[in-house]
């Protein structure tokens, strides 16, 4: 089982990590951290630096693919190389993963084209962009393609993931092991539970240029 | 605010990523990623690289300081380097999280005596044994202590304390803008909730040595 996770600067870090404990938990899993290159990628700000143990092209082939939003993907959508690898990984793969804005990556390779994703609420109309029917769910599979709506949808569908992929006893044993069992002590985590000013505080108080 | 997050080497990196997702975003925060040394260091296995910027040493204070678990916090519990490090930093922090076994690491610098406090499900024995009085709770808060006993609830923790530290307002938008709305797929997150044999499959069949 080989689940390759992308990373590549300007991700946001929970939309891979979330992922990558709990599907490298997977029984045979192997996981790989790729990038563009191989080598040190950081997070928006570079607070964080995580390392791609090898370059896309490297990689022969995934049984699961995940691709994390961030702060990059707007740009990255567009990149060829990029769009390359991740239509050739795509075509074998058991489960494509876009968490958040990484469904943008998805759709700038094409790979999303008629179908329906979802993605970051703040990156609904870029998704449509590349002529996805966006759906306003948090967690949309179409085909192999599974897209979500947040970091936290990320780690519900790959922890659903783990279930399809070794069935309910695993995927349970793993959730006990990673202690996901969460209760957010407020309940803003998505666009239609929170009050409308907290979307222009996100929008323009927290984010860093 | 001065955020300092401590990895090392067997950390399980969605404790120290929730946490680094959310507090990263608080207005004025400063994030930096710290190690025992400087450079890299790697969860279990080695398939995830993560860059500390610095060595603890070299970080004069933290407002927030969190340290993660991981199967590496048995042994580096009983490091003198990291437990005066720890102490030095728990002396003028306004919180100190301590993340699933990441509460072993304060344990073992004797910041726990005494204290209420809580870990992982597989650590809770060890953690009495640093003079802790262990809590059966998700988060357990003692002073500037606050340890989790997951992942997960580091992630409710960290929100938590952007509540505390920016008030409601912030910490909804920091939420909104992470995405954290969970609705996980399967009800094993705690020992308290999973079937027995779960916890057994959890320790002996997931657990790579």
């Amino acid at each position: 089982m080989e689940v390759v996770i992308l990373v590549y600067d300007g991700l946001t870090p929970l939309d891979a990590i979330g992922p990558f404990d709990i599907l490298g938990k997977l029984p045979k899993a192997r996981v790989r951290v790729v990038g563009l290159d191989s080598g040190l990628v950081h997070s928006r700000g570079g607070a964080l630096g995580l390392r791609a143990s090898a370059s896309l092209e490297e990689i022969a082939s995934a049984d699961v693919l995940v691709v994390p939003g961030g702060a990059g993907a707007d740009n990255l959508a567009h990149d060829p190389a990029l769009a390359r690898g991740l239509r050739r990984l795509s075509a074998s793969a058991r489960a494509v993963l876009g968490v958040s804005t990484g469904a943008l990556l998805l759709g700038g390779a094409g790979l999303l084209k008629g179908r329906e994703a979802t993605t970051h609420w703040r990156a609904l109309d870029l998704l449509a962009g590349f002529g996805a029917t966006v759906v306003p769910r948090r967690i949309v599979t179409s085909g192999p393609f599974i897209t979500t709506n947040g970091a936290a949808a990320g780690m519900d569908a790959a922890l659903a993931l783990a279930q399809t992929l070794a069935g309910p006893e695993v995927a349970e044993a793993i959730q006990l092991l990673v202690g996901y069992d969460p209760e957010p002590p407020l309940e803003a985590g998505d666009l239609f539970k929170a009050p409308e000013a907290r979307a222009h505080l996100a929008r323009t108080g927290l984010e860093r240029p």
